[in-house]
């Protein structure tokens, strides 16, 4: 029997019907996803998984990404779909388990870009110990032609009893800070804007619970984690230090940030505290526990650069507060404007 | 202090700010999401929501909604949402807990749109008696003005020992379907297409789990069920039928239709077992249970035009098979082409 040829150039991208639940869609779940995250719950293709209890509290994190350019030097936006839900949960001190992938798709994308990006997700789940577990895939019309924008959402497990959140920090606890800043933002300017900042900036996204959770595992009674990324270190603390009515008091000296990122930023004229990262953290602990943290946090890969950057003050002249090269202490407002857009 | 006024144009609209992770962020979260989800958990505004244990095994499930238009009879896109969750969740008979809510927003969409489709995203989920955990924000470059996308992942519990998937159905099972078809599908429809198909025509959309639920709490041994949304009831029942490896026969003067929708559908060359619901589930159970499950299926709203529309058979001829109302037996495929696109 004859059948009509599709056009190549059609059958590589993707195209409305993918989404229409039909034959084409469930094609495309088959080759391309189950492919790629073939997981025996994937498996199953139900509407809903079905897993085994789990015993302890459970937490919960959704985010959804739309990182432009899909593909960037240290990772895509499927690691880096992996890399935020497992850090969102870590951050609350959560095992992170399983995670789902909600997958939005325009019309003429190209089909061997969104191979390369599944196959990146799965890489980053299994390394970071991570089971997807469920998925789903709209098709939007034609805009730009590379759209992609990816959910996951994840469960982990709290197998501690800290009550991680801004609430519990107290005066007197330390600041720490698990690597370099704006690796990631500055990754994703250089793309955009055609400038090359060196050969060596790559995107910092990487999955951190492994050296967070160390740290409750060693038995730091942590107050407060969060990861640094939209808006930077600055939105970051900034947030803690208001909901928790205290001062976060910084020194610049200790911030580190490569060299290659601080030119990047001064050419741009942007501050690299502000610049988002993807594979770092900041968290708050009680003084005397600074120093045992930090050697856990540097015998861990994505947080062998940590330092002790900062204090929790009682509340003063304003929320955060830092203190220059030079000695002049100056406050660090929340950004008003525009940051870098789609940088995650 | 003079302050520079912004333009009423601007502020009443989604900016890229929104997504940048700063002050404007923070205010739309406080102002429209809270507002609306304001559980305490959504309330302590973390990276990740901690909750508490839960007894038994758990279901996770993830839908992301990209209709247009985001507002129709019988519902919005938020409202949408949450029943489509809550149903994925119930068709494991599974009951649901907790949603993740994460939104994609295009710069310049209404910011009273926004809002109305927030508010009705959060009574549905008060209706459906779940709670909406923690969420997320992103913006993405102006492209029609209108868009906006929501993710919502699923957490429930499933208290049954049932395996209610597609190899646990069985030759003689009876087929039930919960109500009539293709009301969403051709309301959104009308909506594009600017006919008026009858005043009377609203979504189907609603949160099915209480009656799939009761099923199982009447002791009804399920043996699977999936709700009836893209790709219509032929889509739902192939997959099923196909991944079995039995074959589904319906009849056809048994399938319930209401007239304006089957009239709407002959004006548009659609068949209605091809057309999305968003409120309508097939369920496969031993015949010997059909009576009472469809007794059980008339005491609920969402379900009380249910009937019975077929049953299992040994494979033959074709995965899936409607006998027309003259008695002639056709072969239903999966539609193949593009069916209505962003349905749901």
């Amino acid at each position: 029997m004859f059948e009509c040829p599709i056009p190549e150039t059609e059958k590589d991208y993707v195209q409305m019907a993918h989404g229409g639940g039909g034959r084409m869609m469930n094609q495309l779940i088959r080759e391309v996803f189950l492919k790629e995250f073939g997981s025996p719950e994937v498996g199953k293709q139900n509407d809903a998984t079905v897993l085994p209890q789990v015993d302890g509290r459970i937490a919960m994190t959704t985010d959804s990404f739309v990182v432009t350019p899909l593909e960037f030097p240290g990772g895509s936006i499927g690691s880096l779909a992996v890399h935020g839900t497992v850090n969102d949960l870590a951050m609350s001190g959560a095992t992170p388990l399983y995670l789902t992938a909600g997958f939005i798709l325009e019309e003429g994308l190209s089909l061997d870009l969104l191979k390369r990006v599944v196959k990146d997700m799965a890489k980053a789940a299994q390394k970071a110990g991570v089971t997807i577990v469920t998925g789903d895939t709209k098709v939007v019309e034609r805009q730009g032609g590379n759209g992609l924008y990816i959910n996951t959402s994840g469960v982990g497990i709290v197998q501690h009893e800290l009550e991680i959140c801004p609430a519990s920090i107290r005066e007197g606890d330390a600041v720490l800070l698990s690597g370099d800043l704006g690796r990631h933002g500055m990754t994703i300017m250089s793309l955009r804007s055609g400038l090359n900042f060196g050969d060596q900036l790559e995107s910092d996204s990487a999955a951190v619970h492994k050296a967070a959770l160390a740290l409750i595992e060693a038995g730091i009674p942590i107050h407060c984690m969060r990861d640094v990324t939209r808006g930077g270190l600055t939105s970051t603390l900034s947030e803690i230090a208001e909901d928790s009515g205290k001062t976060i008091s910084l020194n610049e000296e200790n911030i580190p940030v490569r060299d290659d990122v601080r030119s990047a930023c001064q050419l741009l004229g942007l501050d690299p505290l502000q610049v988002a990262c993807e594979g770092r953290f900041a968290v708050i602990l009680p003084a005397e526990y600074a120093n045992k943290a930090l050697q856990i946090l540097h015998s861990h890969p994505v947080s062998q650069g940590a330092e002790i950057i900062g204090m929790v003050e009682t509340r003063r002249t304003a929320p955060l507060l830092l203190t220059g090269v030079l000695g002049v202490e100056r406050i660090l407002t929340m950004p008003t404007g525009m940051q870098l857009p789609r940088i995650c």
